[in-house]
């Protein structure tokens, strides 16, 4: 039967039936193991089904294969730090050996996931011909590059910009290949309001000409004002930017006060309302897209659980459902690593009536469950209660313990540390203000003392987490919560910025290495030029921007930043330009259409979508069912509790008010332990997307239309199970 | 009986159940008329229902009592370009005089307000007593100012910072009023972002201290680097505007790589994050407040409608409804120059059936029905054609003609225009170029000739405009439309701005005033400083920044314009800073969290939500309902229709094809006529915001939580209608 199986996905004839439990083979539940894991962390990889290759597959997600996949992308990209222009210069033969290995992983990495998928999707796939071809590409270079070096000729190492194609293409990076596709669908829809831009800035450099052109005004420098098209069309488009506000008005402005309408009435239609529709397309679109992307997420996640309950599935009385042995055997193998305790917690979410066995809706939701971390907290006696149980419960040591558990002492201790925050901003040379410093120190020892008396020592460590916690949900609590540290829903976006950064640093560093030179020590008046004449009484140099160049990686990526900032980009693209050609500012003008109009756009639309999901989302249907299984089994640790009360306290309160139930036993083994939802670092936006659209199928819904689906994404592509075309 | 009605919105008793029509006087007609009225124009005054008092009401409405007013709010306003200092400076007794009328006309507008509205609301509404406090006020202020300039004493005019409470508390200014009341009720939803904000900007500068302030690091100036904490935090925050990098970092990334990460760190959190994170609560609540609002609206519009439906319903059959005489009439006293055409449309729209009456539903769209203007065009034939038909229908002229009407006419046209405008770019002075101009004329002229031989005048002159339309519309069917002739839309945005920049550009002008001087013609030393000596080679006075000066109103406004723009304010702030003192600097950044954080965020935010809500909402109900009535008449004119085909020929073809049926006769007297919906003016954000809710509304709902709507925003108080209570 399992070889009858060979693609993933493939109809499998439905269950006998009759009521005995089918024999379920080990490869039968390393395969629903396989389902389960992918549906938990959103692969969609198709693989083969024979028992090795499931068991290669398993191997290939295994953390260390690809953790080791990150760090040879990591060090390939590092080697541009180590190439010419270097920071740290090492022999080409170095790096060239470093990079040879570095493909040499890559093309392993490939062979192995042409090992686990079949043959013909691996080739239909364009991420792999992708990765081929680019390996093909760098080893060429490379030898062109030595052989050329070898006799002396300086060349382009062209394919090192290449590079960023392994982070985009290996199968793990499915979040930036999704944004990369989020901002290709969009850029045919700013591609109209760019033009009407484009025409707008054109046709008020032709009146600006018209209007100024023949006044005989200078600038500032004494240089003729508005005379040349070309020249107006780019200072028009750095005021868009208002990288030049108000200069490059002022010769205008002083020769009559009306001319300032004309600049006025430019920057509220260019920079304002263009700007924000840029802003509003990028947004709404964007957001369409990547709707559209998590939709499919969602249907694929569950076709998987689907295919992973039809493989354990057993009917019992009229339902299908899952046996509680089958089921922890099937947690075990997705999660290695689980504790018995959370194990069990996870199964009386799964089982609420305790029978024994799983039904579909709970089973179906079991990748969500995983994804939630839950804290498992062991709670002791306080180890001085314990010894000298007299002296901890007298009554001055309990006066202490409740002194330390009010809220005023944490607001004390906060306002000793905003006074010792405004004497670090006090002139240190008085000696009275290094004596304070002391005795800032004695008080924050006596706190941590006070606290590690009245808090049981790991509760403590534990509660220093609460603290901080806290702290951000203090702003939650007021409904404007904005989670920092919620990074993983940024970082799809920080990745594909990365890419871009270090495709223009590479090209960046090719074109215009060599042509600024910074150099503190030297006292010659070419240092005050940046090394270079053509620099000379620009106001690149004047502004001491020398240090601003492209001689290496480091410098490149901080002078990219500074463009991404905006204020004086026509400064550096004037000062380069100056040192090549007029044409290099087309250079720094793509770069700031690509990452200000469009990059920085989506971040600010990531951040506004992130707050308003947030916003509307309050908890997922999953976190508030595992909260309230928690809550029942009284092992639950709020944080005011924690906060307010001892919790040993607390504990026993609740112990004494339990009237044991069908749940006794079970709850006397969970004794001791508490669990904790760390729900922050669920929350991603894509998760809280997921979680709309996932409302919106029904669970007995096993037909969504996939042809739908896959036309909405045709790159996640997903095998055809020709089961759901004939059921309806 | 209207005796007994004192109130607007008292509860009348029902009307009698038997058939006859209820005798209507005049009075009650014109009590309708002033509901339809105020529920068209969304006013939401309450007003005495007594003959005379609804008469007063009606005059008081009158839009050339509306423009009177707002005229001498104008005046008022515009006194400050006439004061010193002033642009055209007049004497003080000019000056006084002037406002003395604007105060005397606004006191006697207050006067007929109170007329008209029951004294209990009149005195409650703190409208009213602010706008009589402001006149106190200001009459105090003129006699205080005048005396003590009798005897040479300089005094200070601060009533002129209020007189933009004049435009903000007639009860015509309701948009702004509603601005600034989402604005208000943003503010404590912003205040813990802002504070969490400033927190993080003094903690890096506290960390920025300590890493920067021993090293001995010079500014490019040649001043000491970053060892002051309060140079340190205003030069973080203008660093949060972006306005002084990457100057601010260069130092200490010239003494290592490595300290360009704190400052990258810093903009990443400061200004990306919370910047963002602002755009996102200001949008959100704005948003927020601004559908409480127009809700309201919506619900107090349909109140009005029920209310003058109650007063002109007779019972027809089983349900009541308004006999046409009685609709016609009151359409006439509501919009007294509606065209007969017009009349009968809406009539068509209102009445479908043509049963002779309009019932409730229909009745209660009336308002919005005399919002939409209709245009409508009178077709005749060519005049050309009426005197000479043989040669004007010849196949030569027809030739032409369909040459004319061909699209590709246009593109040509469209192509010449481009080319005119590469070679207006051009060099003027070559002679080639200027024989080529009258080539151009002459090809216009001969366009605008054959456009008047194809096209009937009239049609001609309409068609112009719909060139424009369609202009506008190309980018409309592709997704994008943002429809920048909406005006309206950002009416009420406009003035609030525009009450912010004065308020400032008053006090500006009263601190700053003379400090700075501009003085083209002067070549003395002096001039190089702005006339004040406190500016020698400060880089406001080597950016030749003199002409950005507080001496008058409007170089005031520009300044602050500059200021909005961000770039560069802080060589400004500093400029105003050494004239006078250090603390000036807070007016600038005060200047900053007003109108950059919060209005220009407000403004994007109506942007997007304007972009938005015309991407989702593509036509309201009673718009399709008018244009399906234009069709179904056969008198619409399609654009088209208009630009491909003969107008006359398409009538023709209609008129053969037409069967003649229930509205034949009226057709024919409309024949003719064409009418078109100059849909684009009535789409404002406010009216597409009251249409999403105004759907929420079931037409036979006449309870809704009057209270509720009340709560949500108390100043637009309406007067309780004891019915809504009851019948329940």
């Amino acid at each position: 039967m399992p070889g009858a199986r060979q693609l993933a996905g493939m109809h499998r004839p439905p269950s006998p039936p009759y009521q005995e439990p089918p024999a379920l083979e080990d490869q039968d539940l390393l395969l629903a193991a396989a389902y389960v894991s992918d549906a938990q962390y959103n692969r969609n990889v198709p693989f083969e089904t024979s028992p090795q290759a499931i068991r290669l597959y398993c191997f290939y997600n295994h953390w260390t294969m690809r953790a080791a996949t990150y760090f040879f992308i990591c060090v390939d990209l590092a080697l541009a730090f180590f190439e010419e222009p270097a920071w740290l210069p090492l022999p080409f033969l170095a790096t060239s050996i470093a990079e040879v290995l570095c493909l040499t992983v890559f093309f392993g990495r490939l062979v192995h996931f042409a090992k686990v998928t079949p043959q013909m999707v691996f080739w239909k796939d364009t991420k792999n011909i992708c990765l081929m071809v680019t390996i093909v590409l760098t080893l060429i270079d490379l030898i062109i590059y030595g052989s050329l070096e070898a006799v002396n000729i300086h060349a382009v190492r062209w394919s090192r910009a290449l590079r960023p194609v392994f982070l985009i293409n290996f199968p793990e990076s499915r979040q930036i290949r999704r944004a990369f596709r989020s901002i290709r669908n969009t850029l045919p829809d700013i591609l109209y309001v760019f033009l009407l831009f484009i025409f707008s800035v054109l046709i008020f450099s032709l009146m600006a000409l018209k209007l100024f052109g023949n006044r005989g005004l200078k600038t500032v420098e004494g240089s003729p004002y508005f005379t040349n098209i070309l020249d107006i069309t780019f200072e028009l488009y750095v005021l868009v930017t208002t990288a030049n506000s108000p200069d490059v008005m002022m010769p205008a402005y002083e020769f009559s006060w009306w001319y300032s309408l004309f600049f006025i009435t430019y920057i509220i239609i260019n920079t304002y309302i263009f700007m924000s529709v840029f802003l509003a397309v990028v947004y709404n679109n964007y957001r369409k897209h990547l709707k559209n992307e998590i939709r499919t997420l969602a249907y694929l996640k569950r076709h998987k659980m689907i295919e992973a309950f039809n493989i354990l599935k057993v009917k019992v009385g009229t339902e299908f459902v899952v046996i509680e042995a089958q089921w922890r055997r099937l947690v075990k193998l997705v999660a290695p690593d689980i504790s018995s305790s959370h194990l069990e917690l996870l199964l009386r979410v799964s089982d609420e009536g305790q029978k024994g066995h799983v039904d579909k809706t709970n089973f179906l939701r079991l990748a969500d469950l995983l994804n939630i971390q839950v804290v498992t907290v062991n709670i002791r006696r306080h180890p001085l209660e314990a010894w000298m149980p007299q002296v901890y419960q007298s009554s001055a040591s309990l006066l202490v313990q409740k002194m330390v558990r009010h809220r005023t002492f944490v607001w004390v201790y906060d306002v000793i540390i905003l006074v010792n925050a405004v004497f670090i901003a006090l002139d240190e040379k008085n000696p009275f203000i290094s004596y304070a410093e002391w005795l800032f120190l004695f008080l924050y020892v006596i706190e941590i003392l006070l606290k590690l008396y009245t808090y049981e020592p790991r509760a403590y460590f534990g509660r220093k987490q609460f603290w901080n916690c806290k702290k951000i949900q203090q702003s939650a609590d007021t409904g404007y919560c904005f989670d920092f540290e919620d990074t993983p829903a940024l970082k799809g976006h920080h990745q594909h910025s990365e890419v871009v950064y270090y495709v223009f640093a590479i090209i960046g560093m090719e074109v215009f290495q060599g042509r600024v030179h910074f150099d503190p020590s030297s006292a010659s008046p070419d240092a005050l030029a940046c090394g270079n004449p053509a620099l000379k009484d620009s106001a690149f140099a004047q502004g001491r921007y020398c240090r601003n160049n492209f001689n290496d990686l480091a410098s490149s990526l901080v002078l990219l930043v500074e463009l991404t900032v905006v204020n004086q980009w026509h400064i550096i693209a004037n000062g380069f330009a100056l040192v090549t050609h007029q044409a290099a500012k087309l250079y720094f003008i793509v770069f700031h259409v690509v990452v200000v109009i469009l990059i920085v756009n989506i971040f600010i639309a990531f951040i506004l979508e992130a707050f308003f999901v947030a916003y509307s989302l309050e908890k997922s249907e999953v976190e508030t069912a595992i909260e309230k299984k928690i809550q029942e089994l009284g092992v639950g640790v709020q944080e005011e509790e924690m906060q307010d009360r001892s919790l040993v306290d607390n504990v026993d309160a609740k112990d004494s008010g339990f009237h044991g139930d069908e749940g006794d036993n079970k709850r006397k083994a969970l004794k001791g332990l508490y669990f904790r939802i760390a729900s922050k670092r669920y929350r991603t936006v894509d998760a809280l997307l997921q979680q709309m659209f996932e409302s919106e199928i029904a669970p007995e819904d096993e037909n969504p239309s996939l042809e739908e689906i896959l036309n909405v994404s045709p790159s996640s592509r997903h095998p055809r199970n020709p089961s759901f075309g004939n059921s309806v």
